[in-house]
């Protein structure tokens, strides 16, 4: 089946999801909610190669969490992307102390272990937090993952810093068989539209009752600034759709 | 000489540090600007103990960097916070590339190294991104790391889990004579007003133009909103002059 015809069949299905692949490959904003039975929170997503210094500002003054770059299980295996609590642990080792604040299983309510990955500058930023430069950071994340996906050899410490103030988040091997947060949602739906599967992931934060904000008042956001609000489920449904190419 | 006569001495002296004394001892918010010659950036600051989740809000939305916590480096090697550096360093020994996205030095433009630490939630928080669950993870970091200094035997990871959502700081060993960082220029000025030296900052960023937030329009800033602003200098005069106790 091609691709168009696997799109036209999802146009049938799903208006919400169809929309979602119109913005996505447009490089536009929307919103992921992950679902009521895990964090229960919203994300504005984007994908990371579209990303201006306006899309961050906007991200840190409307959205209000942190500004991640979400990257494909295939991309973080062949950029040797470490997940964080492996990093952590293994130095535990040698500290015990330092071993022991590492998550375990069973800490997380809401999943089995975080997706944090290192943090980043690239480096041609100079401080790195300016909205300029972590929207150079995104967009030259996005172009390294490409091309190692694109199967050229990539040395990441060429190109980018650690420490550094954009966090990536590597997605889970299995994808959404092994895990169902923003980040393998919005990887996963980046696969479905044919896109670079590289994406910004930001946390919509209430900013009244210091409470991660409600799935209606991020769906009044979305309706307000015309952005598609997506649930996890959606998602799901529509990559399975995808993957089994039937519909 | 006592405390008091050495803050009088300093009264005398500089009516901006003693502003900003009042304030760090009130708990309130206050803004630091390092200098022309290294990052040239304002940085919102307020003491770990003091923060609300309002205060988190005001940061993020106002100031718009990353919300870190800076550690007295006393503090830091009772806790046995590692500087994130080391900690991918000692990992890239078994896995060469990573080792390659190590910051080295002459890499930062501005500093020999960065603070970075690493980023922990509390045990009691869920997600760890809402304002108030950011908010109860800095408080409880100044409460250990107060604990610590106060000489009782802390277990770390019994209260924090990392990956997290807040950023720890790591003081230099040397403070003010090794680095001129906001993260050792506002654990200096806690140590010069007797409160715990665990501050949290978060960098101001300019709202149009996509750059950090100019010295003169955060100084505009703060007038507005009545609060005080220092510059690197400032504090290092002050703090030379409270280390030596001469005045």
């Amino acid at each position: 089946m091609t691709e168009t015809a696997i799109y036209d069949c999802l146009q049938y299905e799903n208006d919400n999801i169809n929309r979602a692949l119109e913005a996505i490959r447009a490089g536009k904003m929307f919103l992921i909610y992950d679902s009521d039975s895990r964090e229960g929170e919203t994300d504005f997503v984007i994908p990371a190669g579209a990303v201006s210094y306006r899309d961050v500002q906007w991200m840190r003054k409307d959205a209000g969490g942190l500004i991640c770059v979400a990257v494909d299980p295939v991309a973080s295996r062949q950029l040797r992307l470490p997940f964080m609590a492996d990093l952590v642990r293994d130095a535990g080792k040698f500290n015990g102390e330092l071993g022991e604040v590492v998550e375990k299983e069973g800490d997380l309510q809401y999943d089995s272990h975080s997706s944090f990955s290192i943090w980043v500058n690239h480096r041609e930023t100079r401080t790195g937090i300016p909205d300029n430069e972590r929207a150079h950071t995104i967009r030259k994340i996005g172009e390294v993952a490409e091309s190692a996906l694109s199967g050229n050899e990539v040395r990441f410490g060429n190109e980018f810093r650690t420490p550094g103030h954009v966090a990536l988040l590597r997605a889970a091997e299995g994808l959404l068989e092994e895990r169902r947060g923003q980040t393998e949602l919005s990887v996963a739906l980046a696969r479905i539209a044919g896109i670079n599967p590289v994406m910004v992931v930001c946390e919509m934060l209430d900013d009244f009752n210091g409470k991660a904000l409600s799935k209606e008042d991020a769906k009044e956001y979305g309706q307000k600034h015309g952005l598609v609000f997506l649930e996890g489920q959606e998602i799901v449904d529509a990559y399975m759709l995808w993957a089994g190419k039937e519909c």
